[in-house]
């Protein structure tokens, strides 16, 4: 099947980072929030063995940013994640599965706390801030939700702590995994946060000004010239292989968390008032499906995304890449439950995968 | 700015008629409600010449119903929509604009009414069905939401009557527009609607069974090769020159449905239960903007999304193209009201532009 072009439109929205990202090459996007998304530079294989050393910045500004503002915030996101969030402290991103009464699948975004009635939800590919405006308006809760003017701006690789100090000063390396701080660049001060969608470590910038997008990719280059720093994006065989999950490929709204191993996110003992706990109650230890790793000594292409074995079907294909690090072909595929409680492998177009737990372990597989 | 190509995945999701639709050559994709719609064939101009004499078959399976059922599915709907919809009758479809409690734009569907507790919502691109679970769970609704498994295939041309006459019998020329009939394929019955994302005049098969979605695709090429039918999609030219509005491309969640020229759709006084009346009856003859056409006659791209006269921000770009039929450029774009009253032309690259009302008047604008 050959390549496709996007057709870019407004509907499609660029970001204040795409003339750069297009300067350095892009090649290729996904649409991602209604906003695009790189996905490669020279090509996903290419890409992943230039990224393993270097440093680079990723344009993420699709992760899009719900400010939830009001006095009852935190109420309105308790509602939403079945995660107890009462004791996060402000600065910290949590983490967190939505979902709703029936414990469907919302969308599995970070939050982040600036007070009690402060949040932004740093979301996934979903329009979650629909959902949390139709439950504010029906429960009459006094808060306010939009999409805000946030573009997050990732600087990934072993040396970002060096170039994200460069450029916001010697406070940055005293920032915890998943913490942040308020940090000024050109008079302005932004959220920077130790994260970003991959294992190699890094921080993200919250760009809170359109003006000072190019000036701050340019400086992250210039200041970074002798670290090797260049333009990236997340990379699909890195992403598979950590097992990071995205919503949309691996699970959506026809899943719950139980089904994604999110268990350790469900506070299912805690009191606190979430619309999908009674439902995740009844569900644990009673879902149909379970997200696992499949490992095929061999490359090759799932014909369906239906997977059967006998004539039933017992599953199917969610993300599938080579990994051309371990040799290996890897995909991430939801099974029924009682097919894995008989099996540890699964044939599939004449070829045997061994089943695995989430995240892939490398030392387990080879 | 070269080309770039779309990279798809489980998330960017495959329709029943994709494959048909890529052994047909589809070049371009666009990603609409998390799914893939074809852009364009041969090109946008080439097709927009195809189109006009032909019959063409379009994937718009992006074209998602949110299935709304139960007792208080009206209720949820008249909720969501200042349109009064309480004179719908079975098998009607009505173009809805749906707005939230602050008069902003959601979404402008059609509403495809079965019975008063069975309705669909048939969704431009944004998650309609989270909004819809939102307040349904806010307030206690009786109903279930739910995307349903619908792939709707539009046939557009002056000669679809025909052809769809064929596949779905005799039923079919009596269908007024915006109605529908549920016909038989092959044994299953589907709705047939007289409708579709043109000016040409058309149907729209909504199909129910992913298994037939090649064979009705197949049946529809046979039984309409002496008609000339081919793949198509559609086509931005044609909408442009049509007027036919696009939601996140000419207006979004910053608008209010007056600033879209959509007053024809509101029931102002209406005694009704829709939670955007009391902000749209303020905002009635007090809205910033308005979404108007502009003409040049040259060929041109704007610099920028932004509007300026005389350094002051007046409006931006929404959608624009050449239209080849009638030598123009052709721009829909957000206009601050203040700048019309006093404006007839408006200066963009250092050409001039003349300020029309849409649909465009071809007769008025040659």
């Amino acid at each position: 099947m050959a390549d496709k072009i996007l057709s870019i439109s407004r509907r499609t929205r660029a970001t204040p980072f795409t003339r750069r990202v297009e300067a350095a090459g892009v090649k290729g996007y996904t649409v991602y929030n209604h906003m695009l998304l790189p996905t490669f530079c020279e090509g996903k294989e290419e890409d992943y063995w230039g990224r393993c050393q270097e440093l680079k910045r990723w344009d993420v500004s699709c992760e899009r940013q719900i400010e939830v503002c009001g006095p009852d915030s935190e109420r309105l996101l308790q509602l939403m994640t079945p995660r107890d969030i009462s004791r996060a402290v402000n600065g910290q991103g949590l983490y967190a599965p939505l979902c709703d009464e029936t414990g469907a699948m919302i969308n599995d975004p970070i939050l982040i706390k600036f007070a009690s009635d402060h949040w932004w939800i740093s979301i996934a590919d979903s329009d979650v801030d629909l959902w949390a405006r139709g439950l504010a308006h029906g429960f009459g809760l006094d808060v306010k939700v939009r999409e805000a003017e946030i573009w997050p701006l990732a600087v990934q690789g072993p040396k970002a702590e060096t170039l994200v100090s460069r450029v916001f000063g010697n406070e940055v390396p005293a920032i915890r995994f998943f913490r942040s701080k308020m940090l000024e660049f050109r008079g302005r001060k932004m959220m920077v946060m130790r994260s970003g969608y991959s294992k190699q470590g890094g921080f993200e910038i919250y760009l809170n000004d359109a003006e000072l997008a190019e000036p701050l990719w340019d400086e992250l280059f210039t200041r970074g010239e002798d670290l090797n720093v260049r333009a990236g994006c997340p990379n699909l065989i890195e992403r598979i292989e950590s097992g990071l999950l995205s919503y949309g490929n691996d699970m959506d709204i026809n899943h719950n968390p139980f089904e994604c191993g999110l268990d350790a996110f469900i506070d299912l003992d805690a009191d606190i008032e979430s619309m999908s706990l009674p439902a995740l109650r009844r569900l644990k230890d009673n879902s149909a499906h379970l997200l696992v790793g499949l490992v095929f000594n061999e490359a090759m292409r799932f014909a369906d995304f239906i997977i059967k074995a006998d004539d039933r079907i017992v599953g199917e294909l969610r993300s599938q890449v080579w990994s051309p690090r371990y040799n290996k072909h890897l995909a991430m595929v939801m099974m029924k439950r009682d097919f894995l409680d008989a099996n540890s492998t699964v044939s599939i177009n004449g070829k045997i995968g061994n089943i695995v737990n989430l995240p892939f372990d490398f030392n387990a597989i080879r």
